[in-house]
């Protein structure tokens, strides 16, 4: 198994770090790291981790800012992430984390690190087939999971 | 026949064991089932379930938040099913349930259901061509039909 | 000529057969009909009919509804036939009704009636070359046209 | 050399006899002129003039009205038109005149007028690479160009 | 190494210019300028700079106006320039100034500047797979870095 791992300079916390500590926790796989400017590069950056250096799986990692023309960018940046992978017919797990979703610094680096880390527990579960025990149970990365509904 | 269902463990309430059950009560078809983490991760599961399982169709399941950022992810989730759709020329079957279309748990929960199985009933009236005597007759998957309109 | 007819089961008027009486009064082509539950299903139908049964055009029917998310579904699907004609290299003429568009229901039957079958009138002209003749005319399909301006 | 002259019936102005005109000003080329309905036919339109009429560069004219749901058409048709120079690596040069762009229908046939000559003489820059000389200008098509800044 | 550089004659400051000078200072690299109307030209002309002119990399510079259809026309080429990028596996870096990014015409020139200079240092370290030591650091092109942050 070969894992990538895109994130950006503009990012204010090393989400990489925190995936790639999370992922060989749970698997020995090989792993590329593949950084680039801003969210929007990460798409292509994403599709040549997929099909230059043959990873099985990706995750994008970034960390949109709070402006509106930034909600803008990470709109554009996940229409391109889903149309690599339907390009490749590979996963890309984007793990993006809006600096408003937190109230304070010291949140917001909490919060990218928790999510980082369960999306890379999401990648584990995936490429092992593992997810459709937690299907529909309201899980939330980096918050705490909501509860199902029944009637 | 083969039918495949994509979901996720994000959603509250487990919408595939809904469509497998009233799947079955229609037609004897295989299934094929794949769970992923959110919505956005539907569109290259549903995709890899048409061409690397050979399903003939897929539902995509899903339930998105009720914040801003949740209805930006289920419309890029939308248009990449769209385009898995035109990449395949097979039909896959949306059935999203947003959250704040229910009044309250046990209303989302039932909504959920309904929705889901009626849009089962779709994918088996769609593969047998049975869908052009309900053409303009106002059908509504989940909640009550609109009356048809004359002048 | 064939002319495809992509209609949906949540539009609530029968445009599909305002369509195809309004086509048979300009020309004699054969029809083939393809009815979906809603408008997103419309563009892989669209071009299953383009592809699969080999018609030269499509009309793709559907009656949006009122609320935001009805607005966004139809931006997506907007989207997925303005993709599936640039995969194709033909035409699929959308015509869609918004339930806002109209005061009353009557009103609403009358508005999804006459801009089907002006649409329908689009298509023989545009299978004939007899468009450019009101090129900039101001045309609106079911309601009263513009005028041109002039300086 | 062969330019394509792809416009609408539901503009209210012959902005394609404007273009016509300005272009043989500049240079000698064969003109293929087709019109469609409206701007959402205007992509594959041009990309019909593009691959089956070979012509070398399109331009795409419209007049989206002032609601609301001719903003998202014209958002629409502008995605389509962007897609189709990708596929074929040809320009087409959109040239949109909005009716809230102007405040009279005189100044709006004026605008129509100036904007598509002014493209028109893009055009024919564009193929003879005259363009780089007048990069950072503030040039506007239609309205008088802006300074260009200086720090 | 071949750089693309495609640029506008709408912008109001030649941004190119300051592009190709940073770019000289830090690497020996034949530059390739393509200069067209607007953003929404960008995309097609990144796309032959890469392809028909055998680019290893582009920079995309432009400058948005500041009313709403402004923001919609980056938004689109933006879309684009993503798409672009997928279809060829190779960067393209986006350089956008918003007018109202600046509260003067000066700091509007500034601001060209300085975060086209920034970009052309990101296409070095880019290139030279050398952005990895600043993963996660809060980078801001034109303007001061945002701290990292910490829990």
């Amino acid at each position: 198994m070969k894992i990538g791992i895109a994130d950006t300079t503009f990012a204010r916390y090393d989400m990489a770090k925190a995936a790639i500590d999370e992922l060989q926790r749970w698997m020995s796989a090989s792993i590329q790291r593949y950084t680039v400017p801003g969210i929007k590069d990460l798409p292509v950056a994403s599709k040549k981790l997929l099909e230059e250096s043959e990873c099985d799986i990706v995750m994008a990692l970034g960390m949109p800012g709070s402006k509106p023309i930034d909600k803008q960018c990470a709109h554009e940046a996940s229409t391109g992430l889903i149309r690599a992978q339907l390009m490749t017919n590979r996963h890309i797990i984007e793990v993006f984390v809006y600096e408003d979703e937190a109230s304070s610094e010291k949140e917001l680096a909490r919060l990218a690190d928790a999510r980082t880390r369960e999306h890379a527990q999401n990648v584990f579960k995936l490429l092992t087939n593992h997810l459709t025990p937690e299907a529909g149970a309201g899980k939330r990365e980096g918050f705490a999971d909501e509860e199902p509904v029944e009637f």
